[in-house]
């Protein structure tokens, strides 16, 4: 039987995990692929300590050059993370005609054209199923299941960090802060949490994702960015009122002529596949014109499902050394050709319904004067919600809008924060209904 | 650029949805495949009557043997349906050379194994993404996507007509006949709705599956299959209140010794994921010893998502011919030696939950000498409930079981319905919770 030799960057947890997938399912992958993928070297700066995998230890090096400089090795798994020296790395590997395949999604969204392009120069192939969705399958079913479609629209909950905090303060009612602790004790948020709460992980998965589905250039500054730290729970209350649930969602849509990219936390209806995606679990909803709607639901993380990941990277990579097949998918789904110069739209452009709730003091007319702002912004108001005075005399106004776009309602909201009658910066969710 | 040659047998729904695909979105192929994916060919015995899809009538021919004899005709796609003459044409398409598309589940679960050993020995591929799961990318996912899996579980709602008729019975309280009729006016169930409504579609359909997760040989007859005809508005009443939903699943597990193969009526805890899924839409959830679960949702049929899968199939042979890799993936996602015999087991073996309702007579004693029976058959009760007399005095005695065996089941079953205060037939309805 043939072999593909493997080397690994980054013996972390991901890492770990590939190990222990190979390690422990050999005859499992070669029943599949027909050749044995052999694990020839493993890098990591750290070696110390017992990570539960049992690797020879002649396999072990410190030192990336001696696995990306050897040339027995057919593909370079990077799993360091961050930009340096995984992008040295990844491009040194390329240059050297070794196929990559990686889970680096911030690197994916900053600098993948170039490594896309230098790949597709030398004639390799990069893998990086990992890098969007842990486990599920998503990155393979838009290139490739999915391939008949005009893809219309991307709604996906692509942090586990973020919704379970989000799960945690809906079903317990609990504040952002005391729920981030807990997240960080058990393992689940990161010591600073700041890319998996303030959206800007979901950014970076999104960035990759609107490269696959619209074949546009890799742009993350392009992606408007918000995140949850500023959800409360009596917002959550509120919202849950109206019937909605609150996540934090990536969102895409092609209407043809621009393309719509923004993470924001964003009210959905409880009734809706993905209002049922909680802990830490991820999901994509995918509207394509011929299919429809499809939605891919799983672990968005963790050492085995993400190893699952690349281990179903290094197969197809595998199977296209095995056939000569090399460049058989392009790495972003589109021929070079066929990559399409469309516009993101900016956040000014959107239009969609809106949650605000006003902190108003508890006067005659002040729903009055917060109404007229919004009607003189041609904001129309579906429904409204005025609740009991809280203790420190001020009332919240909770509205749910119709239809209006941003750039109106972000006009309304700074006259409307002026009001001497209004003790509190307005807050402003957006809401979402893609059915 | 290239041109593949596509020839098609069999213009009704699903062919109708793959040839608009082809005249609407070339350009969107073209830029994902770097070819033209040509349809050369359209047979079908009745060309009569328009079908609103603008192809020109040179393609157009009775003579299905034009097709696949041409020399020019690269990939054969077959959506006649049935088992002959979609068989016959199929081997002659394979004998002469062609690559085979198909949706036929019915015939591919009855004579997979031939088709795909011509297919084999000839070395034509022959895609099939279309016969499970209409749209969703799910055989792609398991042989794929999943590939550094153990498949340990796949729990589907894979058949859209009876997931509709149980989401009205369920939503409506209506009973199952009535609500057949209204899916067969609305066009959801077909005159004869027998291959759907007692689960042999599902059986079609989970049959493939087992061959691609665990490498099993093709089996029809080895999957235990039941409906849901006997399905009454009074139990869907009862599972409610005990906090199911009921789904006809097709299920199957691997202990790594046997696989468990099975379609009925069953009842779901109603916060799984797979109790969202309503009407016509489909699901599988895969459970893997590296990723744990994923889940798959979308449409399990209809014109245009079938045809998505379809034009999948024919870009995925398309990339094949191009690279010269065809056998690239096995048809079946397993090496022929990777093949294992595991058994299937028979339903007697089966452990599960239970879900009964007697209709016994209202007098003393009926419960004791029920549950007398099931503890003498060492089945022990998880809850009951018991209301008041019907109509005709029979008594309702609703019941939940701990885990049981079948066998003991239907051994106490057939003891209590000849027990002379039991009035009716003992409903049995089989519990499942994966997670």
């Amino acid at each position: 039987m043939k072999t593909i030799n493997i080397g690994l960057l980054g013996f972390g947890t991901v890492g770990c995990g590939m190990t222990k997938i190979l390690l422990q399912s050999p005859g499992v992958i070669e029943s599949r692929l027909g050749a044995t993928l052999a694990l020839k070297w493993i890098a990591d700066l750290d070696l110390e300590g017992d990570r539960g995998v049992p690797v020879d230890e002649s396999i072990l090096t410190t030192d990336a050059g001696e696995v990306i400089n050897d040339p027995e090795v057919d593909i370079v798994v990077e799993l360091i993370g961050g930009y340096e020296p995984a992008k040295r790395f990844i491009l040194k590997a390329i240059e050297n005609g070794k196929h990559v395949v990686t889970a680096n999604k911030a690197l994916l969204a900053a600098h993948g054209d170039e490594i896309f392009s230098a790949a597709s120069q030398k004639g390799v192939e990069v893998g990086f199923e990992a890098s969007v969705g842990g486990g599920i399958p998503l990155i393979r079913s838009i290139k490739e299941g999915l391939v008949a479609n005009r893809i219309s629209g991307l709604f996906g909950i692509l942090n586990g960090t973020a919704n379970y905090i989000l799960t945690k303060m809906t079903d317990e009612g609990r504040p952002f802060s005391g729920v981030l602790k807990e997240a960080q004790a058990l393992g689940y948020a990161e010591a600073d949490p700041t890319f998996d709460v303030e959206g800007i992980d979901a950014a970076h998965k999104l960035t990759i994702l609107l490269a696959i589905a619209y074949g546009v250039p890799i742009d993350f500054e392009a992606v408007y960015t918000e995140g949850i730290s500023k959800i409360t729970p009596l917002d959550i209350k509120f919202m849950k009122e109206f019937g909605y649930r609150i996540k934090l969602l990536a969102i895409s849509k092609d209407d043809g002529q621009a393309i719509e990219a923004r993470v924001h936390a964003t009210l959905i209806p409880e009734d809706a596949m993905l209002a049922n995606v909680n802990e830490a679990y991820n999901a994509l909803y995918i509207k394509g014109d011929a299919v429809g709607s499809v939605m891919l639901y799983g672990p968005g993380a963790g050492m085995m499902p993400t190893g699952s990941a690349v281990v179903s990277d290094l197969v197809d990579v595998g199977r296209n050394i095995l056939k000569g097949a090399v460049g058989r998918v392009p790495a972003l789904g589109h021929q070079p050709a066929g990559v399409e110069g469309r516009r993101i739209k900016s956040i000014d452009e959107l239009e969609t319904e809106y949650y605000f709730r006003f902190s108003a003091e508890d006067r005659p007319g002040v729903l009055s004067k917060v109404s007229g702002i919004l009607g003189k912004h041609q904001i129309s108001i579906k429904s409204v919600h005025q609740q009991g005075r809280d203790l420190l005399g001020a009332v919240p106004i909770v509205m749910i809008t119709h239809e209006a776009k941003e750039a109106s309602v972000q006009a309304s909201l700074s006259e409307i924060d002026q009001l001497d009658v209004v003790k509190d910066k307005t807050v402003l969710i957006r809401i979402e209904d893609w059915r």
